[in-house]
């Protein structure tokens, strides 16, 4: 079985109108037999009904797995499970595989037990690893009997590691070969193959304990004497990967030295399993996903189209804790509402000094997680780093406070009220920092994800000290 | 020529600190020498300066030049410089290659004419092309006049593309064959080779005049019999792409399809060059960048050690619509000053209602973005978003806009007061939600980046409306 070609990407808008057609096409009959209006056209109905479904069937057919699952990922969710009975079940599997995790829980919800086991028969061991955490615990339980011994060995090594370590990710289809052949019988090797793993582009040597010596590239294979030895050809500094180590880092690794495949191996550099580029690809897109959405402050990946409740639920917690610091900072100006009810410009103007701060922070926030994602930060260049953000603090904080100064000293005519708002802005901008700083370095240092919740207490930070400062200069200067 | 191999990954910040070191003995030395504190131990001090040096080169000389690269740019200028002075020219060219835009200009501000041709004269006309933005005019021009014709026309090609478009990214190492030919044959032509280009997973079979006829996978080659001919065995179904193509469509096309790499084509289908795998990485990581980036308000990528002076500067142009639409939000709080001087708790209160509005909407912004980054939203889609964004700002509004009426009615023993609350939440969430939605939509329609100051825009609405809904509805019911 294999699976029909990619389509060119022009066309997959286009498909995906068309399927979106035949559905709509689809509901319409539907929607009149339900309301009974073709009651006596019962034929005709199930006819028109039957060809839709079938065209629609024959469209899907002609999809690779990953464009079947790019459709079913941009269908509401009614449309999309009419879709996904009309898959073939020898590519549902695949396209599991390929839709974002929350769309494969809406398509797992609608298969019965043995669906899923059909889906599950066509995948490999580490496949199902990635499939594993989303299956009915009696499913994986059956599924896991019915597996040979050495997959099952497999399937349970993949489970035990966690969603970013090195160990989830690894696939065990490898080619190992030893160093005391040659280069002829590697080839003749092969050709009793009936199929090379995807992205093989090296082979890896290894000694009878299978301890990795060296990595044969596929190119040099192919261009070398094939009299030689592999021991005289193969490579033998190899880039290669423990399973507990960290999937991103591997992914920088791929990224930096250009990688299609590489070994993972045990503490006894036995080969264990394999890296490939695919898998990092995808530890690359996810990475800068989470990043932007933790930044967003959502807590994971969301379904367009999943219900409102879910997509509200996804949304709260960190609302909740928003809710709490704005209640903070509204506290902190309470405290000044004597000073405001006698100056009431100092409330139109509140707000201009924690929203730069906060905006500030946020550039500071935005780079220092990116630094520490690229491994650019370390205590030397965070000490230099520390004092720069707070120099272009300064710097802001004196040009911007300044001309805001002059605006609200002209437009109140009022120069000690410029004074403050000057002086205010450049202490606030000073806060932004030191918070914008501190807080993605302590997270990092605590071993947490440094992006999330950096906003929440950075927009806590410069609200609330913001409104202190100010209200505070104001009540000690102005009154 | 060959680089030395990648450093496993531990090691590489070890790498750095050792680098550091050697560093800081070597401005220590050069500090005792300015202050005359050494005057008569020149020679002393020559040798051990010398010897620092000669250290700090054999470490970079066994450094992999992708390590290099992040050694670099880990480092503050005046050390980034002493180290780029000691890396061997033969890797000057490919560290060049693989450091960030912002560091790339440092290092060739500090070389000549000659250092910088010299350097480039190791690279392929593609990497060439990725440089020469960078580079001045007149070195470029020299450059251009040294190419070979066939040469000069590929980096002239490679040039007329920008930035975001396949024809900039692509190479044009590649093997060609014909499909009348036997396996043998094709084994036989790449024994010639003296290499492989890098991430060769397939061969494009072309006819006389080039076109694009299919691919023969490596991996089909390996295993098939070498008796059979290249067109018995090819893929006929192949994913390529046009040089004038999105390159982040193209890396999304490689990510779906598991791809190494592919033909380019111009419109008569006729093979001008390739893309690799590793190139997409790039564009994807880069991407992901840009987003976040865009997101927090920052024009480019910041050197982590470039002037306070040129980092102020790219968080200006933000900043300063930033500015501006607090300013127009703080007028509106000036409008209802009467308002507040009556009741102010008002202005305790209404930061609540524009913060939390700024919240909600930046999850929106966010989603969206992501959406349409994915391709996941089209017409269909859009409406159905519309809807249901509007009705979780609805459920938001109630939910966390009735409890901080509550509250605020508690807090201030004023009912009144509470209900105007919940009512000012649930209009601007609203409000969030639709500029949350139309701005990155709009902006996307008219060609922009939907990211880019999205949130400027939509920070600028919830905290005028919010202000204007809250403070209005006050002074219609309250007073």
């Amino acid at each position: 079985m294999t699976a029909p070609a990619p389509k060119p990407k022009e066309s997959l808008q286009e498909t995906l109108q068309q399927v979106v057609r035949i559905l709509n096409r689809h509901k319409l009959v539907e929607s009149l037999v339900h309301k009974q209006e073709m009651p006596r056209h019962d034929l005709v109905e199930t006819i028109v009904h039957k060809q839709n479904l079938a065209e629609l069937e024959s469209r899907l057919g002609q999809l690779h797995p990953a464009d079947i699952a790019f459709v079913l990922e941009s269908l509401p969710l009614e449309d999309r499970l009419t879709a996904w009975s009309l898959v073939k079940p020898e590519f549902e599997g695949d396209v599991l595989l390929e839709v974002s995790d929350t769309v494969r829980e809406t398509l797992l919800a609608d298969m019965d037990r043995a669906e899923i086991l059909a889906a599950a028969e066509h995948l490999d061991t580490d496949e199902l690893a990635d499939l594993a955490p989303d299956l009915p615990q009696d499913v994986m339980s059956e599924l896991i009997g019915s597996l040979e011994e050495e997959e099952r060995a497999e399937l349970q090594s993949a489970l035990s590691y966690a969603d970013d370590q090195v160990g989830s990710l690894m696939d065990f289809d490898m080619v190992t070969i030893r160093d005391d052949v040659t280069l002829e019988v590697v080839l003749r090797y092969l050709r009793r193959f009936e199929e090379l793993p995807n992205h093989t582009d090296k082979l890896f040597v290894v000694d009878n304990d299978q301890r990795i010596k060296g990595v044969l590239p596929i190119k040099k294979l192919l261009i070398t004497d094939p009299e030689l030895e592999v021991a005289a050809v193969m490579a033998h500094e190899v880039v290669m990967f423990r399973p507990d180590e960290d999937a991103g880092e591997a992914a920088q690794a791929f990224e930096r030295y250009d990688l299609v495949s590489a070994p993972v191996v045990d503490s006894t550099n036995k080969v264990i399993g394999r890296l490939t580029v695919d898998m990092m690809v995808d530890v690359i897109r996810e990475e800068g996903d989470a990043e932007m959405l933790s930044l967003g402050g959502l807590k994971e990946d969301e379904d367009l189209f999943s219900s409102v409740w879910r997509s509200a639920r996804n949304r709260w917690p960190w609302l909740a804790v928003n809710i709490c610091t704005a209640f903070i900072a509204s506290r902190v100006i309470g405290v000044f509402e004597g000073t405001i009810q006698h100056l009431v410009a100092l409330a139109a103007l509140m707000p201009i000094v924690s929203g730069i701060g906060g905006n500030t922070g946020t550039q500071t926030v935005t780079l220092v997680v990116r630094g520490l994602a690229l491994g650019q930060i370390n205590q030397a260049s965070a000490r230099r780093l520390i004092i720069k953000e707070h120099a272009i603090a300064l710097l802001n904080g004196c040009v911007w406070g300044g001309v805001l100064g002059v605006i609200a000293a002209l437009l109140y005519r009022d120069l000690p009220l410029g004074v403050v708002m000057t002086a205010a802005m450049v202490l606030n901008l000073q806060v932004a920092a030191l918070v914008g700083l501190l807080v993605p370095l302590t997270m990092e240092k605590l071993g947490r994800d440094p992006a999330y919740g950096s906003s929440v207490f950075l927009t806590a930070a410069t609200d609330s000290m913001g409104f202190l400062i100010f209200l505070g200069l104001a009540t000690i200067f102005l009154l």
